[in-house]
């Protein structure tokens, strides 16, 4: 037994196996593009040293403590802050054992495919974690953490990261991508643009969010015409950085396409804090279909997550604060909600949206038909609970046989957990290989076309469809 | 490299391939039956030779152009006409370099599998198209085309076509069929009656097509009684061409079974213009169950094909018609919907009600227990987008378990590609087999039983379903 | 051919095969726990003969009579009792050979599954049921269940049922749970509290139903507060005769957390027969809340069956009564449904809720990630028409990655069929065992693991989270 088998998620059948393998030897070495995610760009800014293991793979990671959580152990024991500053567990070496006494709780999980990954890979350690060797485990990645070549710049260097892309708000000044530029380093880090702050009228101190949207652009944001204006600077200043996207994550799909004196009293409802609930909705939808305008003008990729129940438990949002595994998927409509801003630009060929889920029903459904005819829309690859091998593979089985492979833009890691970014796109990587190796020992394509698809899914989609 | 592999859409694993292909040669060559689609009955009456190949693999074909416009090709420039007349690409052999340059875009999609099949088997084709060899197989075809044994009754009977029906509108004269049936030539044409333009208020021209079946019926279609007199004569007529179903594509599967005095208050509003949506809704949803009710006496099948959102872009509909690939699946309820019509008729067994879906989601939840208790339902096969092997395959997966497999009713290929009509049942078939050499090789079923069922899917079960 | 391979429902893949063969080994032989089931406690209490052939397997099995039913069979041809009394056959054995001549139609279906290895095993049976073989296997079964080592107490014993769970209405006096305690029999039999008739106003005679509880408990049931105090006096009865768990089968997930005030008021509403829909609903959605709060501090488990449209068809349910076949699963909302329930006592790790869906779109989409971080959630198995290999199979696919193997609750038989409990338990065994050696072959979990996973599923689990 290997800890890290060359053949995982390969499958099992040797001709399939082998055409696998064959596909991913032509791809695996392939630079990584991580046109969307979460890292934070204050690490490749300073590039200080990350801190100890615990701190750097748990305390962090929702995907980890929300497993963790579920089976009875306090998030304070993980050493997840609190909101009012209450004392939780500082020692990283007994969080880290908790964690490794639980490990067993994440097999067949994602999660456990990423850690194992980063152990073996990054970290150099040769067999599964467990308590028995939870604190050799321990020394070994925080020795190697107090190394310069496991700083963040070293690192990216290391993951052979082409380009990444962080995610800003729209009152982000961009100081550390400021200081990335001005560091003379020379790995690209971009911005994208995500204005929730801005556009959500739910989003706390959105009255004053607005006020400091008109100090930073010169705008006057308390009108309609001015507030786009101000939407307009900032994405050209976030241009400026490298951004090529912007992120949108709403409640639902719903979009609107009011007139331009429609738009203006529903804003003045919004801003004065008048709107109702509905409005509100009304609001986001109508945003959504203005940033696709913005988008036919200045190029950025219009990205929306739509569908996520942000902070389901208000008793765990009030005592330890947001992105805490409390968000929960719900059932999205694309087909009707998506309407007024395609009937408004949906079959330009120069605009790209990416549309992604939490809704898998969808796939096959609504999102494959729209993306297969729209020439505005891409697919988005599998996001979140979905981004998995069994996620992937239904991705791939449910959507190519209508939108094909190049209505989808190959791999996001979408992550905050640096580390795992590697081993996020090694899975990817893998599973769309033995996707491909079924289709070619089905006879449903040629060997050498499965291996352009290989490099298209690996690298040049994601490329193309993000314009990196 | 075969170009059409012997083994394709088997498994890889030799013992389920083994059977696979056993089950397979026991019914590759039975008879084909088609008991829905959209050929058109002139083909057959006039037997005309065909156009270029363009004009017969692509123009025509909202599966081929939809995929292209979808990655930035215009449709114009694919030939496919404007509703004003304006100019489109006239020339054949243009328009099939583009697509012949773009066809990398089927890579995993069943056109691809279509076409190939097409190309090798009807066309004699030896290698995948490419820009390369784009004119030599447009050549190649267009040269086939000009041969007798190439028009419509040709084919038609080298494609071992035991029956195939068209689906022709209430107001149809039916002259196509006539002139078939009058020119003594033996292949089996039968038309279905589909009613949309007398049946939904919201039908192009509904008071007129109301006024017209009156002169064609005879029957006052000015109040309730005379207007379902004149469908009950329509289909009559119909069935003296040897139609044995009628075909009905609703916005939703919803039903209603209102007292004959609600109703013909209720046409009364619809007749006259006056119905809003909802009571327009009901109308349709009410004539489900006529129709249902007629059925039963007159013993056509009902089909039913809900849940499309038809001509999804307006201003593609504009310019280029219906049917441009516009059209996008919706969630659908069956449950709910179909209630009424069910407490009206469900569990007459001598009524055979076929259901289809574009909403999979409803195949183990819905579908599958509706039919595994109703004796008047059964399951008609993936329509539309999942008409492919992975939608395929996942219908057996998720239908069989509650419905099994003789509450399905065999393959319709539902086509208006005529040439790809065998490709299309051969899909279904290898599909088929694929599914049983795989509950046979898991101990599932019987090896002796799974030919009986490959030869039922194939062939027996549509006969009877659509009593051919 | 073997009539019951020692392979079934493995992969016919070698490897995957061989490791699948291990894993079932070591659990193959371990005691059956079944937390949740229908069968009917008087047999044990009373320890009778079991009636003929067909009223065993037959006449009683909604499987079973609904898809022959579907087929055009009579349910009186089947000996299924009318609610009026008027006559059904009564003829055992003619009522096998209707069934044997369709056993066909069960082709693919868990129900072939289940009777074959109930044959094999039980009976003796060497082949296939069929026409022919039908008088001889009735002969042989209908001889087998004259003897004394065929009745309940006996196959009980044999089935190595460690412990079996009855589901009793909360106004049952449990006097068969007594006479079994009171006889000696070591066999562990225990009821679950199943409120159905008093809390839900929709049920029949629920008025009296309330006045027969305050009958039984003493307390005022015609005050929202005696009311309760009624339900924890039931609850407390029923864990005197060793339940462990609660079972409640609503329209809908939906819960409600409404003040005491509110509470008592609808209540009024609610037993006095003056709440509408809306308010009737709200109620059942109450008590889902009532009955998690009650848990809390009797410790009881919490089990949650929504969404079932019970006696679909009006005119079945007049002529047959419930529980005929025409119970239809809808579309379920978890995510809003379980809200309130969820914010009053989601996070309490010392409280156990099981959730079982007939909406498979929730697995992946509401189920895992709710379960995958509220502590007091916990996922059953697949349930009614998914509780089958493709249903299973599914179930561990799309609820693993995110909620994990230690989230579910192992298996429950859920069947009033006694004979097949062992054949339900075998293949729910069988497809963990697949699905984890594909895990092992794919390289996503060790094979030591493996093992300890599958022990898990098999016994563990289920035994932890029913406190059994």
């Amino acid at each position: 037994m290997v800890f890290l088998d060359d053949d995982r998620l390969f499958d099992a059948e040797p001709k399939a196996r082998d055409i696998a393998r064959a596909l991913y030897a032509g791809i695996k070495d392939l630079p990584l593009v991580s046109p969307h995610g979460h890292t934070d760009p204050r690490w490749y800014a300073e590039n200080e040293k990350f801190p100890d293991p615990a701190r750097l793979l748990i305390v962090p990671d929702h995907y980890v403590f929300r497993m963790l959580f579920s089976q009875g152990t306090r998030l304070e024991d993980l050493g997840v802050p609190t909101t009012d500053g209450s004392a939780v567990e500082a020692d990283g070496r007994k969080i880290w054992r908790l964690f490794a006494k639980n490990y067993y709780l994440f097999r067949g999980t994602p999660t456990r495919l990423w850690l194992d990954h980063t152990f073996a890979t990054l970290f150099g350690v040769t067999e599964r974690l467990s308590e028995a060797n939870a604190d050799a485990i321990y020394d070994r990645i925080a020795g190697l953490l107090e190394r310069d070549d496991f700083r963040p710049r070293a690192l990216f260097e290391r993951f052979n990261l082409e380009v990444i892309s962080t995610t800003d708000a729209a009152l982000d000044d961009l100081r550390w991508h400021r200081m990335i530029r001005d560091s003379g380093w020379q790995g690209r880090v971009v911005p994208a643009y995500r204005p929730d702050s801005v556009v959500d009228p739910d989003f706390p101190g959105f009255a004053e969010n607005l006020d400091k949207l008109a100090d930073i652009t010169g705008e006057d944001s308390g009108h309609w015409s001015g507030y786009l204006a101000a939407h307009r600077k900032r994405r050209a200043y976030f241009k400026e950085f490298g951004a090529t996207s912007s992120d949108h994550g709403h409640p639902t799909a719903e979009t609107a396409n009011l007139s331009p004196k429609e738009a203006g009293t529903l804003f003045d409802r919004v801003r004065t804090g008048h709107a109702d609930a509905r409005e509100r909705g009304q609001f986001r939808a109508q945003m959504l279909t203005e940033m696709a305008k913005m988008s036919v003008d200045d190029g950025l990729v219009l990205q929306i997550h739509p569908g996520a129940w942000r902070n389901h438990s208000p008793s765990m949002l009030q005592r330890f604060g947001r992105d805490k595994g409390f968000d929960i998927p719900t059932r999205t409509d694309y087909v009707a909600g998506l309407k007024p801003l395609l009937d408004a630009v949906g079959t330009d060929p120069n605009l790209s949206i990416i549309l992604f889920t939490l809704d898998e029903s969808v796939y096959a459904r609504e999102l494959a038909p729209l993306a297969g005819v729209y020439p505005a829309l891409r697919l988005g690859p599998p996001w979140w609970f979905h981004d998995s091998p069994e996620g992937m593979r239904r991705f791939r089985e449910m959507a190519t046989e209508t939108a094909g492979f190049y209505n989808t833009v190959g791999f996001n890691d979408d992550t905050r957990a640096f580390p795992s970014i590697p081993a996020r796109h090694d899975v990817a990587r893998r599973v769309d290989c033995a996707f491909l190796a079924r289709l070619v020992t089905e006879h449903r394509l040629d060997e050498d076309e499965a291996h352009e698809v290989a490099h298209d899914l690996a690298y040049n989609l994601v490329k193309k469809a993000y314009k990196l």
